[in-house]
């Protein structure tokens, strides 16, 4: 049985999508086991159900609140009590689409990082015209260092390789330019550090040619990643409205955009962030998982079949020996 | 008559494009003068011709040369002669879709920084839902300081109000949240200097909401707004691309998109940086404009046409009073 941590309070569309979420995932996977975290009254039809256990909470992270704060004043919140469960063993993983910053400082503050990790980071997959690929970090970590840039290579690295299944993944730096010497001066050290690995890494990687799909991992600090993450999602909205308002202008084009409707439809969910169940949080000592904010029930689902993914390939202990790997290699002064 | 030197070997598609651009460019504005800079068997055609003064030389810097090899290797290249001819006061305005490190380069050497300003920057304009808006620093500075984004802030400002045209332009700083205290160290002093000072400065921009076309000018290191400009180009190819891939599976799809075709071309066009003319580099004495390195013909007529605005809103001048004013700013330890 796979016991599965889930922040029922956490989401723009929570406790709805949630509690539907749960609902599909116990109906998809019969090995699952999941312990529901939230309110009371929110909680009240899991009752008695079996394959789930309910722990009560009134206290809630708000997604706008910061994370520093509520670490202190909120401590009994149902993220801060999910890990709790998780770090006490009641559970082997953890799943939350509320306020990603508190699951990040919560997840810190209350598993601890795994030994030789300076820096957990969020692994994210991004479609691309092949097949995702992973952004690492999309924004746990600003003002990395460049020792952390190659722990965030090496984690991406295994995560990609485990769950997802890609032989030898490969690793790319993301920099202004493909030559070794273009980039910023955190860019330039990692990719001494890199280089000087074993790991198939092939340099940099410019941000246009990141959605070719010819890259596994792609690295960079998580300022960078997160505005990166942002501008796609939100550049790809705003050229799907262009588009619309163009096709008013003329009932042909509108006829012609009517049937390629469903090539769209198609296409936005191939894009579609839901479709890959969230983003990990990579190296702390327990398997987190952070679901989008704009969460719905499939999306809760599939963050929770990562979650399982994590445990039965046993992702933790592979992170580990592969960060104690990296502490050979001697960072440049 | 406005004096402007056209480097006219550079460019992925010069000189074809440069010397079709610098026709229509005379043809459209009859008080141009072109100060026309190349090999000499490429110029042939515009011996003798009215407006135009020719100045030769065989050196040419390649688009991937490293910008420090060439300054010192290549001092004759046409780059580095049409910004001499610039110093020189023989013309008001140079304009190259050559190597843009090495413009920069070059512009910083032979010109000199305007008094006061630390790191001159590329302004890009990108289009949005509403009117385009100034991306700066564009990719001149990696790792900049919180002044150089202070600077960066007021140069914009002045390039869009004088010459585009908008009153009292929105300032923004990039960063991954629009909350004052999120973003890394850079992006949090930054601030500070933009609340102290008397701009229009309206706090952090969250990338994904950059093409929605509420701010006017976006203020960021120019390693971050390089790869955000590169990523947006990326992005946008690869979305038609997968739209395409889509649309071949159906014939009713097919014929929709036929008929929608018009309208992704007119997007496109809206959505095309060869309208815009290039991004000039603020900062330097000189009106210098860098026009994109797949600039066709019209993109290069069209950085023409933003280098005559430059000379006839003294726009260096502008530059250089508002830099004073910002030294008045005191930088936080």
């Amino acid at each position: 049985m796979y016991k599965v941590v889930l922040d029922v309070m956490g989401g723009d569309l929570a406790p709805l999508s949630t509690l539907k979420g749960a609902q599909l995932a116990l109906q998809k996977f019969p090995d699952l086991h999941l312990c529901l975290v939230g309110k009371k009254s929110v909680l009240k039809d899991f009752e008695g159900l079996k394959r789930v256990s309910l722990y009560y909470t009134e206290e809630v992270v708000g997604m706008e609140e910061s994370p520093k704060d509520v670490l202190k004043k909120k401590k009994d919140a149902s993220i801060f009590k999910g890990l709790e469960i998780l770090k006490s063993g009641e559970a082997q993983a953890f799943v939350s689409a509320g306020n990603s910053g508190a699951v990040v400082a919560g997840a810190i503050f209350i598993l601890g990082r795994l030994e030789g990790v300076r820096r957990p980071a969020i692994a994210t997959l991004i479609p691309s015209l092949k097949d995702p690929f992973v952004l690492i970090d999309a924004g746990a970590n600003v003002d990395s260092k460049p020792f952390d840039l190659f722990q965030f290579g090496v984690m991406g690295s295994i995560f990609i390789e485990k769950i997802w299944k890609r032989k030898n993944p490969k690793i790319a730096l993301l920099s202004i330019g493909e030559e070794s010497g273009k980039g910023n001066i955190l860019v330039k050290k990692a990719h001494q550090l890199f280089i000087n690995s074993d790991l198939n890494y092939l340099g940099n990687i410019e941000s246009k040619d990141i959605f070719r799909g010819e890259i596994d991992v792609v690295v960079c600090d998580g300022f960078i990643g997160n505005i990166c993450l942002k501008l796609s999602e939100g550049l790809a909205e705003v050229i799907l409205e262009m588009l619309k308002n163009e096709v008013k202008n003329s009932f042909l084009y509108l006829l012609g955009m009517r049937l390629a409707e469903g090539a769209i439809k198609n296409f936005k969910k191939k894009a579609d962030w839901r479709e890959h169940g969230g983003a990990p949080l990579l190296g702390v000592k327990g398997n987190v998982i952070i679901a989008h904010g704009r969460s719905d029930a499939i999306a809760i689902a599939n963050a929770i079949k990562v979650a399982v993914n994590f445990i039965k390939f046993n992702l933790v202990e592979e992170l580990e020996k592969a960060i104690i790997e990296t502490l050979k290699v001697e960072e440049e002064p």
